[in-house]
C-alpha cells in the first residue's frame, strides 16, 4: 500500500450528505438526483457525501447503490469529491462495497461504525474491521462514528490508534461531543482529518481544530452553512456565531426532530426534489409540514 | 388473504436460534451445519430459528441466506417447524426476503424492528411495516423485540395493536420484561403466542402465559432447555426453578457475555460443529475459553 | 456483632412501601397516616415499608422521617414488621439515619444504592458502604437496587457479595430483571432473602425463588397482592398468572404511568387519605384522574 | 419582585467549583479550607461556586453547608462572587437551604434539577420548582443542569421558558451539548447568562455565546483556565485552541475518569489540600495515582 496520508485527500470545507430521491413507486430517482446536484454545484462545496445516513443507505439494495454512485459522480464537477458510503455490518461486505464505490469513481469511502453486536464492537474489532477495510482499498477511508444511531460511540483513544493506518484519513463524528473531538484533533494530528457530523456544533469544532463538516442542512441551506464556513475562516467569529446560532432550529428540524422525511420535505418545499421516503420511514403530516415551514422561514432559510 | 390466526401454527415448545457455520475461508460450512442439525433432531425441539441475531444473519448475503435455509429445511423433519429469520431495514426488502424463505419452505418467518432510524419507529411506523410484510406473505409473521441490539423496545399497546392482524401469529421478545410479556398476554390473548427470547427468563415467561421460547441456551444445552419446559407442563414448579437456577449463568456465557463467539465455542467444546465468526466478530482468547469452560461445567453442561 | 443470618427476621410475604400523606400546608399528615395503617392491618400483610421511594423520602426532613416511623409503629402489630428506607447519599448519614429508625422501633432498614457520583459506584465502594451500615446496626440490613431512579443497577456477583455480611440479609430489587433474581437466589442461598421490588414481575420473581415482595399496588389493591402470594403458595399456578396478568396495568399506572402522584390519587379514589404530593412533583390533572379510574374499574380494583 | 435581569451580577469569567476538604475523622477541615481559597485569590476569577458536585454537597449536613459557605465567604475579596450550591429534591427544602446561603452572604445560589422521581420531572414540573425558588429568594437563581448524575436533561425550550422569571438569571450546563448552548444563547437572548459546565467544551461554549465557565479544572489549572478566556476574548483563538486540546485530558483525569477523589488527588500533588473523601467515595489507589501525575505532566499542569 503506497497511500500515505501526507498524500491524502483534503476534506477541507463543507459536504451535503445528500438524500437519495425515489419516485412515486419507490424506485431510485436518477433524473432528480440529478437536477440536485446540478444546483447543489452552483455552490462551493468540497464535494457530496453519497449514501450516508440521509441518503436512506440501509434501504437501498448494492444495484441500487452503485448506480445511485454512478449517478452523482456524472454530475459532480472533477474539483469536488464524492465520498462513499459504504460501511455495512460485516468486514466482506464492507470491502466488497467499497471495491464497487471506488470503481465507479469514489473518492473515498466513509464507513459507518458496525454495530448490530454492539456489545462485541470493543476497541479491538473496531481496528480490526477497518484496517482490514483499509488495507483492501486503493481510496482512502474515513470513520464514520454516529451513536444516535448505531449505539456505538468510539472513544478518542480507540479513533487515535485506528488513524494510524496510513489509509484512515478522516472521520465524520455526529456524536456532538466538542471536547473528543478537540482530544482526536490534539492526539491524531496529521493522522486524522476531523469533520464534525452535524450542522448543530459546527462552529465549536472548527474552533478545536475541525477541518470542515459533513452535515444534513448544507442539503437544504447550502449557502449558509458555506457562510459559516467561510466567516470563521475570516476570523469574523462574532457573525459566524450569530449564524451558527440562528441555524440550530432549522438544523434540528431537519435531523433529530423530523429526521429524513424532515429532510425530504424541507427540499420539497424548496423547490429541490425531495420527493417520498422508503417504509418503515413515513411521510411528514401536514401539521407537521407546516410546522416545518415556520421553522425554515424564522430560520431565514424560507 | 385466507390465513387467520385460528389456522396458524403452534409455537409451543423450545427453539433453538441456530448459529451460521463457517469455515477457515469464512464460507458458509453446509456439511457441518446438516451435522449440527441432525444431532438437534435428536432432541424434542418443537422447531429451528434459522438466521436470527444468533445466526449472523446481518452478516450474510441474500443468496448466503436462501442457501442455509436450503440446508436447514433439508435437514429438518415434517413434524418441526422451520422460522426463517427476515427483517431488513426496509418493508420492501423484508418483503422480498421472507418471500424467498416461503418458498424455499420455511413455515414463518421472524421479522426483527427495524431500528437504524430509531427515533422514527413509532408505533404507528412499525405497525405499517409489520401490517404490510404480514398483507404481501402466505406463511405467518412473528415479531422479533430486541433492545439489546436494536435500541427499540416495542410495547405492550404497540405489539397488541400490530397483532391484530391475522397473519401475525406470535412474538419472540428477547428484553426480558416479563411484566410486559404478562401484558402481551392479557391484552392479545388468542390474537398472539408469546415466546420468551431468552432462556434468562424462560421459567418466569412460561408461568405468566409464554408458550414457549427461541434461546441460544436451546444450542448447547438441549435436553436441559426442552426439561424445564416438561417440568413446568408438568406443574413440577420446584424442579423447574432449580434447573432454571442452574442454567442463568451458562446462558449469560453464550449471550450477553460472550456472545456469539461464546456460543460458536461452548459449540466447539460440546462436539458440535461451532468455528469461525465472521469480522468485525472475533473469536475468543485462549482465557475467555478456558472461563466459558468453567462456566459449562459449573452449569453441568459439561 | 451477635447477629447472623440464621436468625435473622423472616421477609416472606407482601410488603406495601406506604407513602407519606400531607395535609394542604404540606406538613405531614399523621392521623390520616394513623387511619390508612389501621385500614392496611386488616389485611395479611408481613408488614410495611416506610420512606421507600413511595413514601417521598427524598422530600422529609430528618425529623420528619423520624416522626413517620414513630407513627407507623405505634400503629403497626407486632406480629408485622416495619422496615424503615434510610438510604441516604453518604455512608455516614446513612448510619445515622439507620441508628435512629432503630431506635424508634424499625425492625430492619432498607438503604438504597448510593447512586450521585454514579460512575464512582463500583461493587467496591457499595460493598465499603453496606458493610459500613451492616456493621454499625443492630438490627438487618436490606439492599435496595432502584436502577430506574437512581441509574445504578447491582449486579448478581456484587449482590452476592454483599450478602457474605451476616447482618445483610434481604434485597428489594425492583429492576425486573428476574434472570438475575434467579442468579442471586442461586449464588446468595440462604445469605440473602430476595423480595420483588414490583408487582409488575411478582409471580415471576416468586417462581425463581424469591419470598415476597415490596410494591406500590399493595396499597391500593391489598387484598389482590396478598391472593396471588396465597395462590402461589398452594400451587394455583393459572390462577395465580390470571391475577398477575389483571394487576399488570393497574401497578403500571399507579408506578412508572402516574408515579407518586398517582399512587396518591388512587389511595384518594379508593378512600384511603391520599392527598397532594410535595414539589417538585405535580397533582394529577383532571384527564390523568379519568383515566386512572377507568384503570381502577379494568382491574377490578375499584 | 424589584430585581430585574438588567440589575442582576455578571457571570462571565472563570469559576471554579470548589471541592471541600475534609479531615482524617472526616469532619469539615475549615482551616485548609481558607488556605486554598487563599491561594486560588491569587488568579483572576471571576468568583466561586461553592457547594457543587465538585464540593461533595450530597454528603454534607445543612449545618456543615453553612459553615463551609461561612468560611468561603469571609475569604472572598468583595470583588468576587460567592455562588452557593443549593439544589435539594424538594422545593421546599431547597428554598430553605437557598435562604440560609443568602443569609451568610451568597451572592446567588445554584440550583441542581431535581432528579429522584425523574420520569414526573417534566418542563412544567421543573418551571414550577425553579420558579417557586426564584420568587422566594432576594438573590438570584442560576439553573444548574448536569444530567451525567442525575439523569435529567432539561432542553433548550425549558430552559428558556424558566429563564422568563427576572430573578432567573444564569444556567450552568454540564452536558456538553454545544449546539443547544447555542440554542439557548439565541432563544433567551439577555434573559440568561450560560456558563459551561465543564473545561472539555469550554471554548466552544464561549465561541456559541457562553459568557464564562464553572469547572473542576480551574480548582488544578486556574491560570490556565483564565488563560484560555482571555485567549479567547482577546481575539487569539488558535492559541486559545492549543491551549484547550492541551487541557482536555487532564480535565477527564479530574472529573469523568477519577471523579472527586481524582480532583482531591490532584489537588495534594499540586501542594494544595485535597485531603479525603467521604464514603461511599473511595481514594485513589497507587497506581491511579501515578497515572494522574503522569496525565498533569503530560498537560503541564505539574
Amino acid at each position: 500500500m503506497m497511500i500515505t496520508n501526507e498524500a491524502a485527500i483534503s476534506l477541507a470545507g463543507v459536504f451535503p450528505p445528500i438524500p437519495t430521491p425515489f419516485d412515486e413507486e419507490g424506485h431510485v430517482a436518477h433524473g432528480p438526483l440529478t437536477d440536485n446536484v446540478q444546483r447543489w454545484n452552483e455552490h462551493d462545496f468540497a464535494g457530496y457525501v453519497v449514501l450516508g445516513s440521509n441518503g436512506e443507505m440501509v434501504y437501498l439494495t448494492d444495484q441500487e447503490r452503485v448506480e445511485v454512485w454512478e449517478t452523482v459522480r456524472e454530475g459532480t464537477p472533477a474539483d469536488k469529491l464524492m465520498i462513499a458510503g459504504t460501511g455495512c455490518e460485516s468486514t466482506r461486505q464492507t470491502i466488497q462495497l467499497s471495491s464497487q464505490a471506488a470503481a465507479v469513481g469514489a473518492d473515498a469511502v466513509l464507513v459507518l461504525t458496525p454495530h448490530y453486536y454492539r456489545g462485541q464492537m470493543t476497541g479491538e474489532a473496531l481496528a480490526h474491521h477497518y484496517w482490514s477495510v483499509a488495507d483492501a482499498l486503493e481510496i482512502p477511508v474515513l470513520l464514520y462514528n454516529m451513536p444516535r444511531f448505531t449505539g456505538v460511540d468510539m472513544d478518542a483513544p480507540s479513533v487515535t490508534r485506528i488513524a494510524q493506518h496510513p489509509n484512515v484519513v478522516g472521520i465524520k463524528d455526529s456524536g456532538g461531543n466538542v471536547g473528543k473531538l478537540a482530544q482526536i484533533v490534539d492526539s491524531a494530528g496529521a493522522d486524522l482529518q476531523v469533520l464534525a457530523g452535524s450542522a448543530s456544533f459546527f462552529l465549536p469544532a472548527l474552533t478545536v481544530g475541525a477541518l470542515g463538516g459533513v452535515m444534513a442542512l448544507a442539503n437544504v441551506a447550502p449557502q449558509e452553512t458555506i457562510d459559516l464556513y467561510d466567516l470563521f475562516q475570516a476570523g469574523r467569529l462574532e457573525e459566524a456565531a450569530r449564524l451558527q446560532r440562528r441555524l440550530i432550529a432549522v438544523n434540528t428540524a431537519v435531523t433529530a426532530q423530523f429526521g429524513v422525511p424532515g429532510l425530504k420535505a424541507a427540499l420539497d418545499i424548496l423547490d429541490y426534489y425531495g420527493g417520498p421516503v422508503r417504509s418503515p420511514l413515513q411521510p411528514l403530516g401536514e401539521l407537521e409540514i407546516q410546522t416545518l415551514k415556520a421553522i425554515l422561514v424564522e430560520g431565514e432559510v424560507l
